[in-house]
């Protein structure tokens, strides 16, 4: 689906942290390559903060990595940091002002920190309530400002901003990870479930990285050592790299299986597997559960194109290229409307009728959310000459909300809700469509020990879900206290 | 001095706000037109909020009201709205992020709020130590975010936001002139000493207006009902407009007399007096004081001018112009580093040498910070041909810092430190140089009646001065707490 | 009028050119400078082009000089130029396209050239067609195109480039002031009737310079030399300066009076003469003609302000300062649609009450084209108390259209036309009216020995007008072409 | 190579023209969605000419079509035309300006005419030089320049644009795809060797379209025709469309061979032949003519993918995916230094390790210019584990220059000058290098009937190459004509 980016599952966020001991990298060039690859994690807001002798300066704003952190920007930062953060946002709607941007800066006696953070806290509006009530303020509307307070205040009686962390993540709940900077530290840590993706890297001199996929390490340099396992903390400071790991094991682990599916970058490696070969194995897996009478395999550009490779492979039903992407979308990619969005297919996508015309087409993709975009693609072949059109999903049908950082429609929208695959076929203008199976899409990393949140899927959660979500408290002052 | 509005003395914002009963008025134009007005008393960042049936919503940004409120982003706030509020704000140098920009607006479980304030707390370093313990977290390093503190703080102890104001001014000391909007209410309260002007307007169908100087209210078509009094607090709520006066009279009166002489609108009415007549009185003070032999008398645009007619009238030499300004300077205007400006005068400033040449010239301005400016132009009118240059300032001698609300540089760099007329007559390059005196300056103003700070003249405060001014105790995180 | 600068009169460009044969200046700068200097001239678009050892390079776009020559762009162009030649434009509506804006650079065999136009040829839809019926094409619809090819193929029959340009001015008629940039020579030229100015300056260390007007040469530090003369050619080239004077004579002196009443700077020297002492000339004509029983004179800012003073002084009525201009206006003060002007003024212009309240007003201004913005400004006065309010303007009505290079709207529109200043009074809200007469118009500069047109208020004009100018005739297409 | 689009070959331009005769077409939008498709051809600037009722109204600039033809660009633009053309530009080096933009718009008093050119005269130079002698003069230094003065005389002694259009191509050599829009014609040319595409497409509704490439024709929703053929004039008007076939057969046919392996887009169907097709068919004859022992192919994205397949199809090595590609690289991938480039093959490239770790890799792409990108390339490959690389070349090498069209650096830059295969696998750092031969080159497209230019191969031109292209004329000015 990422190709046309718009059918509606959106990542929340993209971290990252960086502490070069030996001063020899330009931490302001590191966090920009990172966060370049981390954009599609988030493509509404972006910031970087670096830290230099302590004194921590940022930068942050509304758009993409290549607009916020232009030349001029990050050459107004000062020169000869260690440290930085930075990350990538996405915002739902309603809620893109520049107040959620990150990284989130205090400034407090206690020292400077600015926090990074991808996840959603199930208890938020609960904490938030409470640090209302206990005079804190809060100026925007995203988790970070809770997770703020919590470590300022807990900090206030700890000995150290770690302690501090580690107080703060027995109060919080739900997924969340985290790259903390402070005056002389830099802290990853991941919740107990394990959500979120969060891994540590090291760089050729000795310093360390902090980044929600391993493809930001490639991007600056940076070698994969280890994911950070749920409930750990990691702590890089001067004396190197340590960890508390007193939240470990406290929950268990359930990592998000979409990340393997649809989210991460396929050259990531995350919890020790390849999203790229898990994806080729969603396809084979595919080939097994819904095998098809076809003449070739196509993949919808670019979400589809390894799960495709899989089901030719496993099916041996030949691999061929059906569409084109216009290279130059450019920022019309990202945002707009639906009726931009409805517009846009063909300017983005064509077909190479010599692939299609005359032919039975199994047509694979990672995901399907409103069934739209799936529509129109399925379309497209068929004004090219395909005879028929097979598709497949790699991934179970999504029915379910998340309540753990994934932004996800409405159900009345999700096409799967209540619907067969042959009302879906239908809808679509498929001849037949067929998903992958719950079991399967656990088995689709198996390099991977962790557990996994299939929840989106099945409706049953590994951890407690939010009673008052749909109560946005700070919506309804007290009618008394005007 | 404003024609180059470099040399130093800088008012730091100026702040409106609007209640229409009737909802006759788009408050926003209103917001912008006012902001408008009051661009001179701010020119780094500005903003709007406007509150619709009790929801805030807001835009602040770096820039000139012109660019940050341009047609797209006011027609993206709601429509209809009752109540706004907006800032224009000056910022020292390093602290031009957009984290200051006001208006501060707080999302809280007893309501929203939006703040503006122009002024300088005198013990807020104390007073934010004091909140951070307390579990506090700043985002910027404005004086507003600790005001917003405690209104937030006394308020979930109060019955209501007024009270919480009230509770506020007994704690913060200096001078603020303050708007805030909660969602019902529409509330402006003035330091108990008066430092900074702050008046009240009305609308023509019933609504009620906020500004820091008059010239705002004609800008939106409100008319000048009166000053908010020292002490006072003023409420503007459906039930029209209240006043809370618990405060007025605990500190003497002592109005900054450099917003008569330099720093309001000519237009204004402060004090119940007008500025213009206030800037022409200086100048027959002036001729008065330090009578010249001459041919005519030049005032630098735009600043000189009205002392210099008062110089003319008094001195019975007659009025010339001597200057042209450029008109199409534009942003070049605002900022820019210490070349540029040496640079720039040349460009901004041309003698018209017809007024100039073989004559002995008397030239007038409101005030001398480092001196450099006034050289260049002194300079200008000798290669004009002029004989003579008289050079006379209607204010007295700049010698101490402002603690209640103005920048002004160190010490070191204000050229009337250490030096007689005499010795910086030498410096500019003018024949002889005469200050106003102190005496003159607190009676530019006949027709107000309050008592004046001249603080920067004499040294000689109305208030408590901050202990730790020096101590930026933010900057200063305990060390073992990293 | 210039305060609102949009009340119809416009001066079409300004000029400027600059070789520099010591090499000690940038041209670049030179050339910002004096273009920004020159901005009041035009302020459609501009442009540069440096020559740096006979390669032409150069820059223009649509906007002011300080937005389209900015830092960027002039690092752009090559260093170590010895000319350049610059060029503000302004556009009638319509006709705002980048194809006509300058210097306009031309491409041959023979050299390059740039050429800058300030004027307006009464023949040059007969030039045009007659050069497309043999062989030419044309990209944009200005003159300067016109004249590009005239020079191009004539410097195929002459030995050099000021003789091509010589022979294009037994062609051309009309108006015009031009500086072109060979490879080797820099060029002023201006029509034998002299309607526009164009003056010679010369640089400290021996180079020269010519622009439209003076205070264009004091902002790149060069001297006055003196104007060049109707009809004249001027060279610069390694050998310094030469003149070419056979055109000379051939026509009536005839200078723009409007020059002296509006469009130039008060600053600049034309014609022998200051432009403020003239207006401030018209000013003592006025009380003579039109004198009031009032207590008061205004100027209009700042258009009306020379004069004003001229009025006070000849009648003894005190010189007052009625309005405050907000300085801030930038952009919005330069387009915009009929109805944001008219919601302008009011943001634009604020009245000093205390100056105005209660008295007889003597308002004076340099020119009444609609009307419309007069009577808001008088209505200004009228709100803020003014008992009385007698208008005086410094020119003669203006009726009649320009062929010269003044933009002028339609007659329909002309608030003069058919109409008596008793009902002009009563139109913009004035108790009187009075006009500068024709005959002192001629007068206003006893320095500048010049003729003058005085088309605009007489009808009766110094050369041939165009007969087919309402033809256009390259939107006419022979029909049988298609 | 185009993941990274700079090593160095480059298409000229893109051309596209629509006549709606039912007039129930967006022209603009449909404009807008070709030259969107046909941006691959060209990136630098763009532009388009519409016509309404004869009057031609354009916009061009420099940047992309995203960006220089917005929403409020467009919308400025008259609604309800009938006809619009449409262009893409790439510059060369130092070439950038404004004035080289297309469409090219002509006013002349026989009408309006824009123009939109790719390819290359051979003869510009003097052609141009004969022109100028004649009164010509130009302001860029395209060729388009040169063909609009030779339409526009030749219109003024013919009786229709056609004939001009015809006696022009007896007077210009070379490369052309030409689409001229007149007040009542929509006018496509191709040279008589055909070396550059154009075709010609039809609107659902009865319309007619022609442009570069199909993929434009997908975009708006147009269906393919035919391709307009060697010297053809194809003429649609109100009576629908003819064809002027008097130039065809003068010259071999020869149509550029790199449009297929490189420069067009894989979904054009181009000379009758599927240009995915075709490169897939490069790929099965290079797996014969230089097979490797290998794990895996991987083609270099995207320019390398469909040539990989068919080498994998061939070869029985199976097909995997080694690279991903930064989504989001936006305008960073247009432009920018030598540095620049180089450091950002990692910012937009990153391997799959699970792909490619201790395997021996055939790496697929389609040309190789300096060898530059290649060599990074495989050293991520070998980074990333890779046992060995083995590289292939789905075309011969590049040692000549192109005088037809296509940009291509010097000599020197050319790595496979003076090399020989092995040399060049040693630079580049693979394990062995294999080159498409010229004999399979030609056979590419079965279904094409042309023949082909291979010159940038063989050294042999089917047309005669310009003697004197060296000699810039234009910039060597006559010396006595300064």
């Amino acid at each position: 689906m990422d190709v046309l980016n718009f059918t509606g599952l959106h990542e929340e966020c993209g971290v990252f942290g960086i502490y070069d001991h030996a001063g020899d990298t330009d931490v302001r060039a590191a966090v920009y390559s990172a966060l370049y690859a981390l954009q599609h994690r988030g493509q509404e807001s972006c910031g970087i903060a670096v830290n230099c002798d302590g004194v921590i300066s940022w930068h942050c704003d509304v758009g993409l990595v290549s607009d916020v952190l232009d030349k001029r920007e990050l050459e107004a930062l000062p020169d000869g940091a260690k440290m930085a953060v930075g990350h990538v946002r996405y915002a739902t709607s309603g809620d893109r002002s520049r107040a959620n941007a990150q990284p989130l800066v205090v400034q407090h006696c206690k020292g400077r920190m600015a926090l990074c953070h991808n996840g959603n806290l199930t208890n938020a509006p609960q904490l938030r309530r409470k640090l209302e009530l206990d005079g804190a303020i809060f100026h925007g509307t995203a988790d970070t400002e809770v997770i703020s307070y919590l470590v300022t205040r807990s900090r206030l009686a700890t000995d150290s901003i770690e302690d501090a962390v580690s107080k703060t993540m027995e109060i919080i709940e739900g997924a969340y990870s985290l790259v903390i900077m402070s005056p002389g530290k830099l802290i990853a840590a991941r919740d107990p479930n394990g959500f979120r993706p969060l891994c540590i890297g090291k760089l050729p001199d000795g310093g360390y990285v902090f980044a929600s996929e391993s493809c930001a390490l490639d991007a600056c340099g940076a070698e994969l050592v280890r994911d950070v396992e749920p409930g750990e903390i990691v702590i890089a400071d001067q004396s190197g790299l340590r960890s508390m790991r007193e939240h470990c094991g406290k929950r268990p682990s359930s990592f998000c299986v979409f990340e393997f599916v649809y989210f991460a970058r396929p050259d990531s490696i995350i919890e020790g597997g390849s999203v790229h070969e898990a994806r080729k194995q969603a396809g084979r897996f595919l080939a097994e559960e819904h095998p098809a009478e076809a003449d070739v395999v196509l993949g919808v550009p670019d979400s589809g194109i390894d799960a495709a490779l899989g089901y030719s492979e496993r099916s041996g039903i030949p691999y061929g290229v059906g569409f084109i992407k216009n290279k130059y979308i450019g920022r019309t990619f990202i945002q707009g409307t639906q009726q931009q969005r409805e517009n846009s297919v063909r300017i983005k996508l064509n077909t190479i009728s010599s692939t299609v015309k005359d032919r039975r087409v199994v047509l694979v993709d990672d995901s399907v959310v409103r069934g739209t975009t799936c529509a129109r693609i399925i379309k497209l072949l068929r004004d090219a000459g395909a005879k028929e059109v097979h598709f497949r999903i790699s991934a179970p049908p999504f029915k379910h909300p998340c309540y753990f950082g994934t932004d996800v429609p409405d159900r009345q929208h999700l096409i799967a809700v209540g619907r067969t695959p042959e009302e879906i076929a239908e809808i679509v203008g498929a001849d037949s469509v067929g998903y992958l199976s719950v079991e399967h899409v656990r088995q689709l990393s198996p390099a991977s020990a962790c557990g996994y949140c299939t929840g989106c899927f099945t409706g049953e959660y590994p951890a407690d879900t939010p009673e008052i979500r749909q109560e946005n408290v700070w919506d309804k002052p007290v009618k008394n206290m005007i």
